[in-house]
């Protein structure tokens, strides 16, 4: 999804690939798709046991539990993926005043758009003076596709002043999992914070929609009654409740993304495009060639995510040593291309 | 659920058998529940590919091609189970008029009253006077629990009648897949008849959440934008696709039902308990001594879903021969009973 516009939302993520494919003429399962920021050796889901698609899902299946333990939260709402969240939020709410950090993820501005609020738009260094003139914030911790990361103290201050007046902080965590111990789940209960936690990116099980909302119980309550029984199926129930309890494949995930955002940052680096930021997920580069080097990269089956306000890129991580080698390869052609070169 | 009452679906529907197993001090894992409509003998989910677990869903999976096949409709929308368009659909009118079949799914009615329409239940015999003089008629055909089948002529009538004043008819049809010739899916695509079906029942995928609603073309993109993008699941996607394209096991199942329903018919009157409706997947018994004879299957921990209004019991199939033997068994033990047959 393009930061700039906020057309349909399965336009933006689900046709990226295949419209790619189309326009360079590559098929679609030669592409290196550097363009999301999902973990490319998500928790590995084994078979699921058929009662889960046979029966109707039941909400005390443990889910709930293990989402707790995971997050550290007291009571958490079960979404299918936080997208689900971020729609219904804005209808809880009169029409009020929104301060949305910007760039973010643009659902979140476009959600609250829909549903009529005043929304304000609002760079980082300016969150503080919008938490305090605003009756919502709305922001990404670590930021999508900046990497921006908020410390704890200065969130807690601006749910605190929102709080007073009947305001919201909403936090979307979606990239948290490497950095746990930054969240605000374990925060979230008294009114007015809102956390989101997704599977998609860290677990890598975006196909599942299953997030989670971490909030007051009577929010959480008034959310569950809009989104009605069963809002996740069986089996990303049962998928979900065993990868937030598999602690192994977590600890071990954690070191791995550590260690191959820095080789990815280092092979950009390398090749004259240092990254301006980024999270374990991904790395971001903030560059007026920025569509240039998207159509370079493009041209040779890699895609990259293009932003165009401010123009930039973003590399997710290649997912084995042969697409290591790929991006390596591509990166080495791009800088000794003359043609790329001359882009003025 | 029952019929007369509208909590939270979530409670009704969830927590039968559990609550049962607590009653009763049967665990859960030794009854026989024959509670639901649905197919014991579902179709068989192989190991979902794990792409669709990781890449987020995609509209142009083909999933809409194979469910229009399917139901010979001309254009259809996935929803997250009949629900999520139950749930819906009143958002997307004004405050007017509707009549919903009663007795029936109690959802529909449910549904439309939280949304503030005025609603009216109305017995099967009345249908066509509510057609006249309602802005929505709803009903399931087949019916649930009663079974009732309404002609096709009639049903197309009542869409005329209502179509010409802007009104709607939405016609649930849950239970229609052993039918498909009654089916009034290739009918939709004009205003105002809105049909929705689900892959829970026939295909026994209640956990899958998938169903599809086949209306005019507006009115699903209206739909669809409330609905959000991704509102079923790719393993969800995936799975339906496959058992929507799978012609041969449709066919052995439609016989095998048909052939168990029979059988089912058939041991109940054979015990004086001769069913007065039903379909291919359940009966329906009504009897002023529904709520003695739950008791009774229940103490021997088998579980029939209990309607108050009017005192009625509805018994799913047996999945397997050791469960009809239990069931004819307890059927026997029943009838001999002294305290059974004492019941006033």
């Amino acid at each position: 999804m393009s930061l700039s516009t906020e057309k349909s939302s399965a336009l933006h993520h689900g046709g990226r690939l295949r419209a790619a494919a189309k326009r360079y003429a590559i098929a679609p399962e030669h592409w290196l798709d550097l363009s999301t920021g999902i973990n490319p050796n998500g928790w590995p889901v084994p078979t699921v046991p058929s009662s889960n698609w046979a029966r109707l899902p039941e909400d005390d299946d443990g889910l709930e539990q293990a989402a707790c333990a995971y997050y550290g939260a007291r009571q958490v709402l079960p979404v299918a993926g936080s997208q689900a969240a971020i729609q219904e939020l804005p209808q809880l709410r009169s029409l009020c005043r929104v301060s949305v950090l910007n760039p973010s993820y643009a659902e979140h501005a476009a959600a609250w758009r829909r549903a009529g609020h005043a929304v304000m738009p609002v760079p980082a260094a300016r969150l503080h003076e919008a938490a305090g003139q605003s009756d919502v914030l709305v922001l990404a911790n670590p930021n999508n596709p900046s990497g921006t990361r908020f410390p704890m103290d200065q969130l807690l201050d601006w749910h605190a002043q929102l709080a007073a007046r009947g305001g919201w902080l909403v936090v979307d965590e979606a990239f948290m999992d490497v950095t746990p111990k930054s969240s605000l789940c374990s925060h979230a209960g008294p009114p007015g914070l809102i956390v989101l936690r997704s599977l998609g990116k860290f677990f890598g099980l975006a196909g599942a929609r299953v997030g989670f909302v971490c909030a007051q119980e009577e929010l959480l309550t008034q959310l569950r009654n809009r989104l009605g029984p069963w809002n996740v199926n069986g089996p990303a129930r049962w998928v979900a409740g065993a990868a937030l309890a598999d602690r192994d494949w977590q600890e071990t995930t954690r070191q791995r993304l550590v260690k191959e955002s820095a080789r990815l940052h280092n092979l950009l680096a390398r090749h004259g495009l240092k990254p301006d930021g980024g999270c374990a997920l991904f790395r971001w580069l903030r560059t007026p060639r920025a569509a240039e080097l998207h159509d370079a990269f493009a041209r040779q089956g890699i895609l990259t995510r293009l932003f165009s306000e401010p123009a930039s890129l973003r590399f997710g991580l290649p997912g084995n040593e042969a697409d290591w080698v790929r991006l390596g390869a591509a990166l080495a052609g791009l800088t000794s291309m003359t043609a790329f070169e001359a882009v003025p």
